[in-house]
């Protein structure tokens, strides 16, 4: 697993200096869609990292969200997010990252996430702790949600429709405050280090969240579905939070509608 | 105005550093109230402004959040704002700022706004341009409101009315994305060096504008209220942009109710 590190944490770093390099920089912009910017920066990270992955580890699977998957039968998958904020980066709102995670079987054993920004790596090993930079990271201690700093994410789709919007309200009058960062990697990882105490999302992908995962985890946070189950990386709505705020967090985001603070329920 | 201009950078650079050193400790916090969390460090930052201010400016009148306005009958009074984004700094959440303005008269003649997580000091001097760091910026140059990166922000006590909510809503589906960091002197100093294409706010006081103000209107931006007209450091509701979304953003804040993308209005 050392080795296993040490090459991951030495490509998402190379990785992050070509986010810097070329960021402030006219870029060529690629629209994918509303709110779906995809930049050669994206995909000149993405490379670096494949090749990167191939070279070392030549029989591993990976997944990736521009090439999709690379299918080797092996028992490891990576799964690369090259650049996770990408509107972010394309406005040159410094918030973004990249997200590696290491698959063996069905299990997350390995969770980096970058911010060449801020030069703060946060990664987790299986069983042996979360960190950030070499420091070990824990969730925060807040025990409600009303004295709780919250985040969430979702597609451009979903502001499509009206409900969506419910739980943001909701939450809006019972914490100390909502952010809405565009970057779900890096929310992650602040649940991690207990920037954020929670952090709510619909309709990620692996790549979005299995870094994530791991990092909350083995800080001794809590992830699960809008419904307090189990999660795998392609659960649809998910929820991350420092364990103490979870159940207050189930309960606002299953209301069906439009309680602002105090009203009954 | 250039030793008040060397002063005033000395001193909101000394300020950031107190907001440093004591970034991740316990900090005691007296609730003012939920989401207005008042530091200690908030009033250390505050006492080493005012200080510098009257050891350099003795006959300077000076407005502050903590202190209020201590008068000295002056042409010249400073707006003072010692730690924009309290709730943040308060979870260790990387997004806030200190913001200084000098007024003469009743013209803002000087602004500055320092983030000192990222060492980023945006300033502007009146008819002199606006810089960050000691490059010149200007606004973006994003020509419609479908391509814009927009924030917003309101104080706690206006989400407790649902209808607050709606130009978010109607935001959501009409832009690449709506961000929310918590700090609105930051926010506004990202519209001027073209981070963000847009920000609007209700109920934000003096100190929270006053520097911003000066900094976007150099960096050939545009400021208003929500229906166009000119503004001044106490108007409630107030939009800044890059003068081409403007008339966009103002006709989206003056939908009365939702209506979602392409639906007639």
């Amino acid at each position: 697993m050392k080795r296993i590190l040490e090459v991951a944490i030495k490509t998402i770093k190379e990785s992050g200096n070509i986010l810097l390099n070329y960021i402030g920089e006219e870029k060529e912009i690629e629209l994918k869609g509303i709110s779906n910017l995809v930049t050669q920066v994206d995909k000149l990270s993405e490379r670096h990292i494949l090749k990167s992955i191939e070279e070392n580890f030549p029989d591993h699977s990976i997944l990736t969200e521009e090439t999709g998957f690379i299918n080797k039968n092996s028992e490891y998958t990576w799964i690369v997010d090259p650049l996770d904020g990408t509107t972010n980066y394309a406005h040159n709102f410094p918030f973004f990252g990249i997200s590696i995670a290491l698959i063996k079987n069905k299990e997350i054993i390995l969770g980096l996430i970058y911010d060449p920004i801020r030069d703060e790596l946060f990664y987790a090993i299986k069983n042996e702790g979360a960190y950030l930079n070499d420091r070990r990271i824990e969730v925060s201690k807040t025990e409600s949600l009303e004295n709780s700093l919250i985040s969430f994410a979702f597609p451009y789709e979903l502001s499509l429709e009206e409900k969506n919007f419910i739980p943001f309200i909701n939450f809006s009058s019972r914490t100390h405050g909502i952010r809405r960062t565009g970057s779900a990697a890096i929310e992650i990882a602040y649940v991690g280090c207990g920037r954020l105490d929670g952090f709510w999302a619909k309709k990620l992908k692996p790549w979005d969240i299995s870094a994530g995962i791991l990092i909350v985890e083995e800080a001794k946070g809590k992830v699960t579905d809008f419904s307090g189950n189990n999660i795998d990386i392609h659960t649809d709505n998910i929820l991350f939070s420092n364990g103490k705020i979870h159940q207050e967090m189930i309960k606002i985001l299953n209301l069906g509608k439009i309680f602002i603070r105090n009203e009954k329920f």
